[in-house]
């Protein structure tokens, strides 16, 4: 049952008297995912192998030969040509060894004062920093399409809901605007979480720290951390980064997921607000009329595999004792996947989100109907001296009433009103109206169009204030 | 920004007026994982194919057509030759565009009634009870591996543990019979779980049955399934058994989790209780020394994958209206590494486990030490006629006298032991060894090796039913 | 800083040299919560002291005490007369130390032959046996309520949605009758639960079993278990039975989210296909108007909370050493919660369900748009000879054509029609109305209103069955 | 079955035909847990009554009347007065309710301009930020309690452990200052948590805003928060701070889980690395001999429920519409759990953290075996100009001697060590020791005594430059 591997090619088989099997080799290794930090492991060999050099571990001479050779095989991955060996267990050791094959004994030297356990710490955290700097451009280039349909929408009215109920008019600029200042907290959370990632964990070697004269404020330079951790045995098996970059993720996507279930919502035959874009949908086998929502749909349906990474994550680390452990390759997917799938969710939405179109006649004629002023009466009733709470009671019943005979409150005549509050005046229809609903709400925070615009100037300096 | 496919070869093309956008037909393709379930499909499609013809909608002769047409695409597949595009979306669309390329027109008539929406539920229906079926078999090999080594330490004496304490002694048979139980009641979810798995979906077409006269049992005889599925709605929306297997796969990692953990604390220098076969560990890159047990703490960091699919497919169906959504494409990916993870870690384990060799003398040691018998001691105190709670108070100060002297119960003079209770006899040294506690633990479930024995057996012919 | 209790009246104190910190006796306490279970721990405890007196550990007249004592007790706490003391740590101690109140040393020969961890996880399994039993009859309450609403909406005609677009037209009654199927599994799920909750773990005392000549098998007839479990330490730190149940629950609370979903959506003015009575809503502090559908929204809303404990209790058990553990105390509230939580909503929703009043009207106008009957017109073209994928392109321009000209299928000329296909002829509108379209589904699982009648009838007769 | 309530006192009843059901009435009321608001529910009413009187929509004297009544209330909630009733749903509604009682009519003024959607979610802000601001210091004092050990513990040599297989030798002071840098990072995310929580949106109103001319700047000024929101439909319907406080706290449970992992085993009879004062410890009721870490076992257990919140509240806000839905009121429960929970565990580990002693022979002992300085051996080759890789194999070897002989590296012979590599000279032995080993590893992260100083000297000024 359990065929063993030729040799005992593992850089650490000298104390084993048995090869490992070759299933519990395939089971155990990490080539196959990891390889995808090879950029950056070649990156931190080279600050290593620099930074050895400067304290005289390396020579000049070897210190050249290895980053010459690094060099090689960063390009010989790019085309493709390098040859992943999984006898060889993960990138690192595939690396060295290609590395020894190219410049000899020279190779061996590079693996000097560190371990695979602070090598991989410091490749994951270099991944991460990239992969971050990038998110923060998607999301920016999002909330930059959220931006500029929201200020093409500004004086769109439209009901705004609560429970799915109609409450209130409001201003699709407005709700949109909500959705930029949503992605606003996830840009400032991925913020925070990056300056958790950029601490250098190398030097910390297996877990204690190693003999050779190392200067780590040095590598840490080389490579733009911030600094070097300040504990070795924390440094290999702390992996709050993976979780905290999870759980933002996690954010983000729920944030979209409700979006999502928005526009879903939205593009529906009952609703008819928007309009989404035919090369942002598909259609069906069997249904020729259908024209699906598939973008948010499926950006929705991710939502649960970033969730469940961040489970998966959470659930890999509790109980784990220090310092390294097996258990902690099993980091990489989750990240990588989530990492993905972030990228593909923005870039749908970011590509789609300003290409909706508005169906502002049905959106207005939604608002219309469904007693959306009736709170802007209750106010108009408290402006004449009444307490708010009577006045909704008031207004309560005039509702009732509306229900019962299929009107409006703007649809009834002034006697009709005067039934359920004798205090109301002709005026009471200026306030009744859509236009004049959403331009009350003219403070900060507010719906009324001028307030969206005000908001869509403060959220383009902060974008140009970022690019900057 | 984004740019377009050529031409609209989605088969739904008819209703639309631009292309797919590229990067959105790669989003939102499955094809890349749900060619995995080619084989299933084509399965599904020739009893597809085979009722309509006996109900008069195909040909005999269409339907040989057919047949044969998918059995050459079958063995196309298999020998790494079909050409799956990204741009026919999902395994359905390229075997039938495959088909209709090979056998022309007919090809297309084997689509009549039914969508992709039953024949994708079909499809991950015939997939899971195939992998659950290996599972079973898989689940089996694990406890008889189990089984042989508990039958071979039924009378290895080691420390029973609660709260990582030394409590009582037990014989290591006995704690890995415990392992089996554990298995066992996974074997029976599987087995529960494969009911709700084998009903037939196919016929509810797109969400709501179809116009053709359809003979839903006799597709399900054809597919093995128990019985068609009672509505078309449900049958196209529901993934319970998805989240069920994948709860029960949950507790099979939880399980393992808990062996391995204990594993890989025997293996320790602290306990030595147990030695690992080098083949099933690694080594260190910078420790010479190190053998670790990577193979249980793998298994033991796969278990967050898993919980994390789990809550990955509660999330995606959270909330999900009736009856299909493109988010349910989303199963398939957690689906398919839980499948894969579980079978390599039954597979690790059911290979590792026969292979351990316990330190009997080692574990003893450890028994002896830590009063393992002062529960004996209150049962003999209360044997004399003294109340447990009384006993139990009289022993623990004995214990406590013990810990300041640095001796174990067994060590004490009859003199000491009667300082504490003046009833103690000379016969009570017999109860105090670890080889009378064990034993006089003998009743249905308890540690004394002939019990062990009786469970060993009543497993081997639970085991033999099974496979019978 | 640590104030300490005044006495070691814990009776575990024999062997301690101080008393447990204030702070910590609170912190470790659980009798706050685990008094729920004292009916089970007294009914426990009187099978226990029936078996001991049957064996001869305990004299007859021992143990008419006993029960006496403990029937006593648990009338004082029914009758809200019990001093619960968090000094006593746990309803166990509580309940035992009362006893010894009553009866003196007799008192404290119950605990003989059994341990807490036995005991806890005998009372855990006595007490959810009696819960899932209650959820098995609100589950059929429920199915009940959808039953009488299904048989009385067989014949309405509402729009079947995909992605919530327009599908195919579908009688309420039978989306009606995919929920009663979901419900179905779920009942299921529960029986199959129920059986591995149904096996008696006392007897395994701390972890190793006892020696006394207990009978473990006339225990478990006395508590109405199938059997003795069969391994000791299994017994106490098996928590099996808690996840499965959770994750039953989660899908359960899964369904009731996604029928929460589609009544909120129904009941927006937008859709407009359902009323649900006051008494189910809620209204608005501002908004007079607001009538909210609160009930399905909370129930949605506690969706999380069951799925939060299931990976509570995966994450509980993740990696824990048998056998028992102080953890462990952590199962109790995360299953007490789910069962209330359960209990809520299958009550307001087995309530609320069967008094939903359709929109009939709306439902039927809104099926009638939005080309529902594609299909019907691709199948009515197939028949004609025609192969599937081509009738399709045919329709899908159709389709396309009326979008543009804002003209339904059934709206157009049959000349118009015959533009896009020359074979069609005018019995093509006998195809195109929604009572054509779903009577023709009729077949096992369709939504034709003589299936839907049919599957009402099965589902009264499976009912009727569980009732029997 | 559903008897209703006597009359519709809801203060939404206007517009309502029939009053609620009762059940339901208590189903969906909120008062039995965000009653613990109701501190900050005053805090902000007091803060909107002045900011109304500032904008001249009350007068001087009914916001005095306000305060005044408001103050009150405070003081019978706090004497346990207060009279909370369900049929008034929650915390707002019962406080005002009671207000109006009291102050007549002026009461009913106070909602004006405001909505309990608005209301709830500023009592949940400030209820958020005071109990951060308590953990903030709870973590504060867990930091200095391990500090305080740490430094006692600069010199005690342990086995550095990765795979629980004896690595390198470390101290223990160097290991708890892992803890101290796991804690650090938990203290920084809280602070950057707190920003997010600390926005103002009080002005929202129910979703859009009011029309009466607030001034939302002085509100948040008067109530300490940062900025008002930017946003309305955002400032209801946003629960990011839920959940990234819950996130924040599960990582701070699963470093608990760790460090509570080590204490188990550290205090388990195979390591006997530290003792647990008995105040921590609690003991069995059937083992006399037992002490059970229950403290860390407890903690460990817990982290399952923080995790399981963090998983509801992400399933909660899952594709939820915007702005409110009843749904969120499930955000309460548990944030408080998870607060409560938190509370306990910190207070736990900071009161027994530094009450912790080490058992420094064992760990001294431990330490000298298992070839602990074999890397120091191969660094000290590579000094000789060996390449690591090549050392690496050579001292392997010598290991799998030693093991054989049963001899550690130090153990050997001079001619012995030669055997394996005959470059080494009779100055090995200096490497060889554990003090030479932990020594050597002087950098700026790494285990050296020194080190270890300078780490705890650092976290010092870090500490007392917070609290400054």
């Amino acid at each position: 049952m359990t065929d063993t591997t030729k040799t005992t090619n593992q850089q650490w088989g000298g104390r084993f008297s048995e090869p490992v099997d070759a299933f519990v080799a395939r089971f155990t290794a990490s080539v196959e995912f990891d390889q995808r930090m090879a950029k950056q492991d070649i990156q931190g060999s080279i600050a290593h192998g620099k930074m050895l050099a400067s304290v005289g571990v390396l020579t000049a001479e070897e210190r050249d030969q290895i980053i010459q050779g690094l060099n090689e095989i960063e390009e010989e991955i790019a085309r493709g040509e390098f040859e992943w060996s999984i006898e060889l267990e993960d990138v690192h050791m595939n690396i060295e060894a290609r590395l020894t094959q190219k410049i000899g004994i020279t190779g061996k030297k590079l693996h000097t004062g560190r371990s695979r356990n602070d090598q991989v710490a410091t490749d994951i955290r270099l991944y991460m920093r990239d992969e971050v700097d990038f998110l923060l451009e998607e999301v920016t280039r999002l909330q930059q399409g959220i931006l500029s349909l929201a200020e093409k929408e500004a004086n769109t009215i439209m009901p705004g809901f609560t429970h799915l109920q109609t409450a209130q008019p409001v201003t699709f600029g407005h709700h949109l605007m909500a959705w930029y200042e949503m992605m606003q907290r996830d840009y400032e959370r991925l913020v925070d979480c990056r300056k958790r990632i950029n601490i250098l964990p190398l030097g910390a070697a297996a877990l204690a720290g190693t003999t050779y004269p190392i200067d780590r404020h040095m590598t840490a330079e080389l490579l733009g951390f911030e600094r070097p951790t300040y504990n070795s045995l924390d440094s290999v098996s702390d992996r709050d980064f993976a979780i905290e970059f999870t759980s933002a993720a996690s954010i983000i996507m729920m944030h979209m997921s409700r979006w999502a279930e928005e526009m879903v919502m939205w593009a529906s035959a009952q609703f008819n607000f928007i309009y989404l874009p035919d090369r942002f949908c598909t259609g069906s086998s069997i249904m020729p009329q259908k024209k699906n929502p598939d973008v948010p749909e499926l950006v929705r349906g991710k939502t649960g595999r970033v969730y469940g990474h961040l489970m998966g994550l959470l659930t890999l680390m509790k109980s784990q004792c220090l310092a390294y452990n097996k258990d902690n390759q099993e980091d990489k997917e989750p990240l990588f996947d989530t990492v993905d799938t972030l990228k593909g969710s923005l870039r749908a939405f970011a590509d789609m989100i300003p290409a909706i179109e508005s169906r502002k006649e049905h959106m207005y004629e939604a608002a219309r109907r469904g007693f959306s002023t009736a709170t802007d009466l209750a106010d108009y009733l408290v402006r004449q001296g009444i307490a708010f709470r009577d006045a909704h009671e008031v207004v309560g019943k005039a509702v009732g009433y509306g229900v019962k005979e299929g009107k409006d409150l703007s649809e009834m005549t002034l006697e009709e009103l005067q039934f359920f509050g004798s205090m109301i005046q002709s005026d009471v229809f200026d306030v009744l109206t859509l236009e004049g609903s959403v331009a009350a709400r003219d403070h900060i925070g507010g719906t009324a169009p001028a307030q969206v615009l005000k908001a869509v100037e403060r959220a383009k300096v902060e974008l140009a204030d970022r690019l900057a």
